[in-house]
C-alpha cells in the first residue's frame, strides 16, 4: 500500500520465530534489516536466508542506526533492556515498539525513556505451537489482531507510525491500554494455560499410580492439556509480570467452578443442564466468529 | 480375521455416531443387523444407506431375535432400558455389550438382568466433535482403546466374545473393574470438560463488560476451550452418574493449582518454572506416545 510503514533501518532485537516473521513480512518496506541475537545459529540462519542485512550480538551496534527498532524477546528481556541502556543508545525520532506478551510492566518502563525515543506497546495476538527462526513467516501477522498500548513516549506521529507498521504485517491493529490489555491476556492466554498445566499435574499424580490413566486419555485430554507443552520460561516470565490479573481471574474461575459443583453434588441435573446450556452457545458462537475471522 | 466376532442377529440401539459406525464396521461380520432408535430420520438414515437390514422404534421387536445387542444411547437412557425391561426382551445366551460413558451403574444394573443375558459393560475411546449417525465412519473404533467392565452377568464365554468384537472393530480391549474405569475418565475426560466449559464460563462473565475478550481470544483459548462446545445433556448424564469421582478429582484439582497460585503470588519464579517443567515433559511425552498411537 502507498501509504504503508517504511524505515530506512530497521533493527529487529530477537530472532526467534516472531522476530524472523517480522523480517520477513517487513523485508520490502525498509531499506536495511539488522538482526539482534545472542544466539550465533540464529544469526546465521537469518543472513544465510535473506531476513536481514546484518547481524550482531552488540544491542548497541545493532540499534544505533535505526530509526525503527521492534523489541521481539521474552517480556523480561524487553523490561531489563528498557530499565538499562537502550534509551540512550537510540538517534531520536526513532520509533520503538515492543511485542511483548504482558504491557503494563513494558509501559510503565517506555515512560522514563528519553524524550526523543518514541515508544509504544505492542502485542500481536499470533504465534506457532513451536517456535525459532526456522518456523518463520511472513503471514504470521496477517489477520490476526495487534494490540498497540500508548506510554508517556507514544507522540501522536508515532502512533500513527506503529499503526502502519501494524497495517503492513497485514494485521489488524486494537488500541487499549495496558492495564486492560493485562487482564484481557490473563482471561484469554494465561489463565487457560494454567488450566492446562494443572490438568496435566493432577493427571500426571494419579497415573503415577495407575498408568492407565495415560492409555485411555484421548482427543477432549489432548485439546485441554495442549498449553501445558508452551514454553515454561516463557510463560513463567508472562505469569509474573502478570500475577495480580492472573490471580483475580483465578479468584472468578473458582467461583464460576464452585457453582457447576454445587449443583452437580446436589444431583440438581435440570439445573445444571441449564447452565451448561449458555456457556455452550457462547464458545460455538465466539468460534464460528474465529474461524470466519482467520 | 478367521477367529473374528460373528453373531446371526445383531441389534444396535442407538443409531447415532457410535451406533452407526458400529453397524458399518460389523456389517461384514454378522448375517443381520437391526438398528433401534426414536428417530425416524436416524431411522430412515440407516436404512437408506445400507447401515442395517431393519430398523424399528420398537425395542421389544428390536431385540428379541438377535444373539448380540450393543446399547449406544447416553448412559442415562442405558441405565433406564437395563432397570426396566430389556432383559426380560432377550432371548438366553444373547450377548448384551452397552458403550456408554462411565460404567458404575450399567454394570450394577446389569448384574439384576436375568440368569442367562451374558452382558458386559464397554467404553471405546473414540468419538467425533459433532455427533450424528450421518457422520458414522467404520474407522471410528480402529486403533482406539475399548475399556470392558466385568458385570455379574459376565460369563467367561461372554467376556471372549465381547474382546472377539473389540477386536473385529480393530480397536484395543483393556479390562478393567467400573469403579477404576470412573475414576479414570472422571480424570482425562470429564475433569477436562468442566474446565473447559468454566473456563468459558469466566470469560463469558468478564466479556459481559469488554468485548475485546472475545476479539483477542486466540488458538489458546480455542484448544482450551473446545470441550465447552459438547453436548449439554450427555455430559450432564455423564457426570450425574460419576459425581463421586469427579468432586474427587476436583479436590485434587484445586489443590494442584493453589500450589502453583502460591508460588505465582510469592513471586517465587524460579520454583514456578522448576514445578512447571515436569508437567510439561509429561504432556510432551504423552503426546508423542498417542500421536504414535493412532
Amino acid at each position: 500500500m502507498s501509504n504503508g510503514f517504511r524505515a530506512r533501518h530497521l533493527s529487529i532485537v530477537g530472532m526467534g520465530l516472531m522476530g524472523g516473521s517480522l523480517a520477513l513480512a517487513l523485508r520490502d518496506h525498509v531499506e536495511h534489516i539488522t538482526g539482534i541475537d545472542q544466539s550465533e545459529s540464529a544469526r546465521s540462519y537469518a543472513l544465510d536466508h535473506g531476513f536481514v542485512d546484518y547481524a550482531t550480538d552488540d544491542l548497541f551496534a545493532g540499534v544505533n542506526h535505526a530509526d525503527a527498532v521492534i523489541l521481539a524477546t521474552p517480556v523480561g528481556v524487553i523490561v531489563e533492556m528498557l530499565k538499562m541502556r537502550i534509551g540512550s543508545y537510540l538517534r531520536s525520532n526513532t520509533l520503538l515498539v515492543d511485542i511483548g506478551s504482558t504491557k503494563q510492566d513494558i509501559v510503565d518502563a517506555m515512560a522514563n525513556l528519553p524524550i526523543g525515543v518514541n515508544a509504544i506497546g505492542g502485542h500481536p495476538m499470533t504465534g506457532k505451537e513451536n517456535g525459532g527462526i526456522g518456523e518463520s513467516d511472513a503471514a504470521l501477522y496477517r489477520n490476526r489482531p495487534f494490540v498497540l498500548c500508548p506510554s508517556r513516549r507514544t507522540t501522536p506521529a508515532a502512533r500513527l507510525r506503529a499503526i502502519s507498521l501494524v497495517e503492513t504485517l497485514g494485521a489488524l491493529p486494537i488500541e487499549m491500554d495496558a492495564e486492560r490489555h493485562d487482564q484481557i491476556v490473563a482471561g484469554i492466554s494465561h489463565l487457560p494455560y494454567l488450566l492446562s498445566t494443572t490438568l496435566v499435574a493432577t493427571i500426571a499424580n494419579q497415573a503415577s499410580n495407575d498408568t492407565a490413566y495415560w492409555e485411555l486419555a484421548a482427543g477432549g485430554f489432548r485439546d485441554t492439556s495442549r498449553l501445558a507443552a508452551s514454553d515454561v520460561t516463557m510463560m513463567g516470565d508472562i505469569l509474573s509480570t502478570n500475577t495480580k490479573a492472573v490471580a483475580t481471574l483465578l479468584a472468578q474461575f473458582r467461583m464460576q467452578l464452585a457453582m457447576l459443583e454445587t449443583m452437580l453434588i446436589a444431583g440438581d441435573d435440570k439445573r445444571l443442564t441449564e447452565s451448561l446450556q449458555p456457556i455452550r452457545r457462547a464458545r460455538k458462537e465466539w468460534a464460528e466468529n474465529y474461524e470466519q475471522r482467520r
